[in-house]
């Protein structure tokens, strides 16, 4: 798309396409959005993102995103430290924090298992993980990696790591979304839902 | 959403929310995206915001967005000077310029006449616009502003200023679909539209 040359534009364009989910008109009207806004603000938005790269870093227990050297989550005292929750990432943590239902700790592995995309279980942050059950600390490891290929082998190979540690590995459970329609669910997940169906 | 309190990501976030058409969903995905991104791309990213707000101005003649004093469009010998093409947007300028049929120059207005949200005549550019007609140059003033209630009525206001000065003024033909949004137009319609385009 020509922008009349306007190199600094077609930059800043070029930067919002690079963008997951951002195709060359969104991009567009992002930067003519950017270019329009208050100069303090835009200031803002271009100090945002360098402050994210350089005041984050992974948290020394749990590998999730963190300000500090550990993360509020393995800070904190309420916390109960014998349960982890194993997610792919740390926007899955998030996903799990606004079920205001656990109060395990995290550890983010930051990927999957993925030999078509050279992901390996070396490439993840599973070492970091292992060395956490070094003591009895932790009872319970729950396994919240996604429902995909992917997903299912991350959680199937950890799994056969812990079980001979004598941890206790259990799986979030599969079924029928809530609010869904039981026309519209997959197969898959519907012979899932009927093989976990608990008692009323 | 609870980022943990991560300052920094949660301010990234934030400034991705304030973007149109980006909710709290997809904003979350971008910090994500951009804090997993090598930090020299962000700071390129950071940087490309900054640079389009300090090099970016707009041009003496038409208004439209310009590193120089003087547009490309402005600034080129091949262009026809005698035909003026009024626009809300640089988006709609570019829009233009994509179907490669139209080879005058451009007036970009910056809105469009809306008296809800508080924008008269003078809030756009077209004192600018007037002043480009004191001489005998421009022998037609195509009305591209897009076929709303806005664009109608500022292409009207804009044909009554113009008429007494002996100018011919179009505007673009109703091919391109009524209530729709010049930016998105695909190039057949829009060539079609200059093509037929009818004197006001």
């Amino acid at each position: 798309m020509a922008n009349y040359n306007v190199v600094p534009l077609s930059k800043l364009v070029e930067q919002f396409e690079r963008l997951p989910g951002i195709g060359s008109k969104t991009a567009q009207r992002l930067a003519y959005f950017v270019l329009n806004m208050p100069k303090d603000q835009a200031v803002e938005f271009s100090n945002a993102i360098v402050d994210a790269h350089e005041k984050i870093r992974y948290c020394a227990t749990c590998c999730n995103f963190s300000e500090g050297e550990h993360c509020p989550v393995c800070k904190s005292n309420t916390r109960d430290k014998s349960v982890i929750c194993v997610v792919e990432t740390p926007r899955d943590a998030i996903a799990l924090e606004s079920t205001h239902e656990y109060n395990g700790v995290y550890h983010v592995l930051h990927g999957a298992i993925s030999p078509l995309n050279g992901i390996g279980p070396d490439q993840l942050y599973i070492k970091q993980l292992l060395s956490r059950l070094s003591d009895d600390t932790v009872k319970e490891v729950i396994m919240a990696t996604n429902p995909t290929v992917e997903g299912e082998a991350t959680a199937m190979y950890i799994s056969r790591l812990l079980k001979p540690m004598g941890i206790k590995v259990t799986r979030l459970a599969y079924g029928i979304p809530v609010g869904g329609d039981l026309e519209y669910a997959d197969e898959v997940t519907l012979a899932r839902a009927l093989e976990g169906r608990n008692e009323l």
